[in-house]
């Protein structure tokens, strides 16, 4: 292990001495050649007047509550905001919680995500069901959003011609300030458009893995009981989940110093290129609604290989062993679980 | 050393598990796109019926001689055909042996190319001067081929437009059966256009570097005394030369059994896509004429990190130390020197 953390940490100063902390700025989108020139330096690109356009002229509250009309949308309650993030159970040890989902109606979203804003003792709303809920490479489920599919192109024609395929899926947010979605990487392509308000991103780059301590944390959702929203342990048989302990990447004090993170805003109207395999972090300071569209990763050469080494796979499938205790982390005699 | 050699075996097999032993043949140029997507994936590519057009239409022995008429060209001159490789010396020890360099006019030296061809005891000759003999992006020197410069293309335009620059060189390589390029690798995307005759190219990914054995030699470089070629080492001052010790890696008893050689034929009027970082051993089995175009790879992203990763970069840095006997190979302790 200790070789293979030199190795990790050697790629990833060479990585930063070679590229820093630059991100580029495209004025306009770029044509299919440019994007797949892009795709192969694989870092992050602001696309500034990207936008999609007709939802970009149309999608006020009303527009939306009235085109969406009676059709129940799934959304996300925490009690917290993070959905789908380390968070500690009432038995004091760390879980990968996944939110109560509840279904409701477009317009009854969008008044409560209003209304409860400015009550921080609420609940958090947050419409980020992430499965291709505008469209998805996996038929037979009928989308939520159908009213607003004709606002929504069902791809981005330079990239899908950079990249040789329709996206695998496009994606609906909607959410406040008080939603964050906690980091990780995705193995997509991710083109990230921003319609109403603004999204910070704070991305670190793969070689920077080693740096978001992942461990693997026991399964937990929220439920609701009596009104209120409890986090229940999942089944013994339920899979844990590898995820980052991180809880705050904008916190410097929470990072390894080899840690770089980089912050960008995408605002109304510009679109966010993330690379498959950058790490991420989101928040919004209002209430903000964003398309994405995500393209599978190119899976010949060696950008698994890449991906998968800098997550410590050479190490874990090897020897040496004797690491387990670190790898499954609970409450009581973890160091690195933070402070919610 | 020991974890980072586990790390570089973990990536080789991935990577192999993944791509395997395939490379794509195309039947016609690329577009600039399709390119830049090949160029992405980084495996080599046969592009069949990709001639140079003019060369390929002209390039008799006797349209040569008659173009370049007095010029005089540099020719490589060596005993055995191997040119800028691994050989022992007089004084036992292996050595990175340049050859001989002579001037002689075209007309001469194809004339001895077709008649040393078939008498093994004279000399090899082979022009491959490979510092952008025809086109450099390093101006001021001229050409000494300025007379055939009119038939090659200074650039391909699908490459050029793919990857936003022209290449870096051009070069011209003529040479017959008795000719060999020892095992290396460029930091250059190649494109290798046959003119006549065929090559073939024994090529390995950037992942199976490390079965290369790369070692440091002491410099060596041929001279001509009373009408002899001998090797003559080099002033003590003259730096060592990072080199593969594998002498034919088409012999499999050479090899890692980790290594997975790709054999590609390309005969007249075919190119080949070699991306940067491909380990490549060159040989042909008549007299053969071929053009290359070297274009910079790109070095944003972590194209450079990965190629030194994989030859071996992250231990090299740090620590542990204590290997320096092992990199400073000679013939009196080495015991994978092989056989010429
Ligand atoms: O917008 C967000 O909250 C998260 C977006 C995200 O994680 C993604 O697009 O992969
Ligand atoms: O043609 C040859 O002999 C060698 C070619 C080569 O090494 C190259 O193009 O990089």
């Amino acid at each position: 292990m200790a070789g293979s953390e030199e190795t990790l940490k050697w790629i990833a100063e060479e990585y930063y001495d070679l590229n820093g902390s630059h991100f580029d700025t495209l004025n306009s989108i770029p044509s299919p050649l440019e994007f797949s020139k892009l795709v192969r330096i694989a870092r992050p690109v602001l696309i500034k007047d990207c936008p999609v356009p007709k939802a970009q002229a149309r999608w006020t509250d009303e527009y939306l509550t009235e085109r969406c009309g009676d059709q129940r949308i799934s959304v996300a309650c925490t009690p917290n905001g993070r959905a789908d993030a380390i968070t500690r159970g009432p038995d004091g040890r760390l879980y990968f919680a996944e939110p109560h989902v509840e279904q409701m109606t477009m317009g009854d979203f969008l008044g409560k995500l209003s209304s409860n804003e400015s009550s921080p003792e609420s609940e958090v709303l947050y419409l980020q069901s992430q499965d291709g809920n505008l469209y998805s490479s996996n038929p037979g489920v009928p989308s939520e959003f159908q009213a607003l599919l004709t606002d929504v192109p069902d791809q981005l024609p330079f990239a899908s011609e950079a990249l040789g395929n329709p996206p695998d899926a496009v994606n609906l947010w909607i959410g406040d300030s008080r939603s964050v979605t906690s980091i990780h990487s995705d193995p997509y392509e991710n083109i990230y458009s921003v319609i109403r308000g603004s999204k910070t991103f704070t991305v670190f780059p793969p070689t920077e893995a080693w740096c978001m301590e992942e461990r693997i944390y026991p399964h937990a959702s929220y439920h609701r009981f009596d009104d209120q929203l409890e986090l229940i342990p999942s089944e013994e048989d339920a899979p844990p989940v590898r995820w980052s302990s991180i809880l705050d990447p904008t916190d410097s004090t929470a990072l390894a110093p080899e840690a770089h993170p980089i912050h960008i805003t995408v605002t109304a109207g510009d679109s966010l290129y993330l690379p498959a395999g950058w790490w991420h972090y989101v928040r919004q300071t209002e209430v903000t609604v964003a398309v994405n569209y995500w393209y599978d990763m190119e899976s010949r050469g060696s950008g698994w290989v890449w991906l998968n080494l800098l997550r410590g796979g050479a190490s874990e499938s090897g020897p040496p062993p004797g690491n387990e205790e670190d790898e499954l982390v609970d409450g009581a005699d973890s160091d690195d679980d933070g402070d919610e």
